[in-house]
């Protein structure tokens, strides 16, 4: 195999995740579990639930008292209404309510399904909310890892999101420190020496996405490690991925 | 590294492809030329830009005549007239044309800007078209490969969309051939025991947005092989990733 491949290694060995947990220590731990010896330009892909459950974002829905607009609507589409009545909390703006599904901007600025609020993989009667900022969790975990393991990663905190006109979940960057989300190739010359106009990729996006492949059933692999993808470091948000408003053709 | 890593191998060996070349045999002979050996179950990724000018997709400009609606809609927008009057053509309908920017539904049910018609990396004063096919063009490869190398691969055709809400373009599935283009969770028990309801993944656009982080700048290599992606053998289409227009809330 070439030297200009890249790897896309699961990291296996990490515990359940517990509210409080030091995920930087117990990512060095599975490292060295795993036999995985960290280089400088890797990437680390967290699944958001270890950071969320991480960050005590687990929410005991014995707690939470639905609305009355969150009781209307979920009992007209068969749904729990203290996970409504969560999904309506986290929501800055709700931009689909139809066919039983919720379509929300959260307040971070995501645009997807129940304002990320996860009801699977959690512990019964828990719901799961995002992490309060993304991008802070990933340049913390950066930094933590950075000390404990002597070299510059660059990482993504990723999510499944759905996405209009296509079937199926990708995964996607919510948060991202180290490496810039996107390759912008404005400027550069085509293969034929013409200019490209309009070329940014978001690669946080497709390494994500490359990431998911191996992350598998029941979320058992919450972590993975990208290894070759040719990149500087650079600060990075997940922020830069959002489309502003007026940008956008389909709110 | 462990045994369930994927890799994503650039095979950079392929010529500047022509109208009839003979894309199974340039592949042999670019896998032989980079030292790559296929094995069962390796995955073949190619830009649809290869695809597409095998196929006699490169259209001169100078024969299209444009309609008055292409005129006057290139000239308000500072475009040419020629390659609107090509995306008129090539879409079954106009999804949105604001901006500068036309996104339209293809006649092959892809939601996608210009019709998917690209002006970069071709040569001056054309443009190209998808392939007529995308499904039948990923089988035909499948098949002739499987002959030529004999092992059974999957094909994916791939191209990089925009996408509401999201900055930035990622690589998807147009044409799949020898794999399902989704994996399919629904039924099956997530960590903690509880039957996962919704979770069905797009991995054909996964393993597409994997293979475009070693496509790199000016596509100067179109064709990626994915090996170490677990997955069963299949007849696979890339149409199951198109949602139909009813259940879709963002038309």
């Amino acid at each position: 195999m070439g030297s200009s491949e890249i790897r896309i290694v699961p990291i296996t060995c990490l515990p359940e995740i517990q509210a409080g947990d030091q995920l930087a220590a117990l990512i060095e731990r599975a490292l060295v579990d795993c036999g995985l010896r960290i280089r400088d330009s890797d990437i680390l892909v967290l699944a958001q639930k270890v950071v969320s459950k991480a960050e005590g974002r687990l929410v005991p829905l014995a707690a939470i008292e639905p609305s009355r607009r969150a009781r209307e609507w979920a009992s007209e589409h068969g749904r729990d209404a203290r996970v409504i009545e969560l999904v309506f909390r986290e929501a800055k703006q709700l931009i689909r309510a139809e066919q039983g599904v919720i379509i929300t901007e959260t307040r971070h600025g995501f645009i997807c399904a129940n304002a990320g609020i996860d009801t699977s993989n959690v512990p019964p009667g828990c719901a799961l909310l995002l992490p309060e900022d993304p991008d802070a969790s990933a340049e913390r975990l950066r930094a933590e890892l950075g000390l404990r393991l002597g070299h510059d990663l660059g990482v993504i905190i990723s999510d499944t999101f759905g996405r209009p006109w296509r079937e199926g979940l990708v995964n996607v960057a919510l948060g991202v420190a180290g490496l810039s989300p996107v390759t912008d190739y404005r400027g550069t010359p085509d293969a034929f020496g013409k200019c490209l106009k309009m070329t940014v990729i978001a690669t946080a996006d497709e390494l994500a996405a490359a990431a998911e492949l191996v992350m598998g059933k029941a979320n058992r692999v919450p972590a993975v490690l990208i290894r070759g993808f040719e990149h500087e470091p650079a600060q990075g948000s997940g922020k830069e991925l959002l489309r502003r408003a007026d940008r956008d053709l389909f709110r």
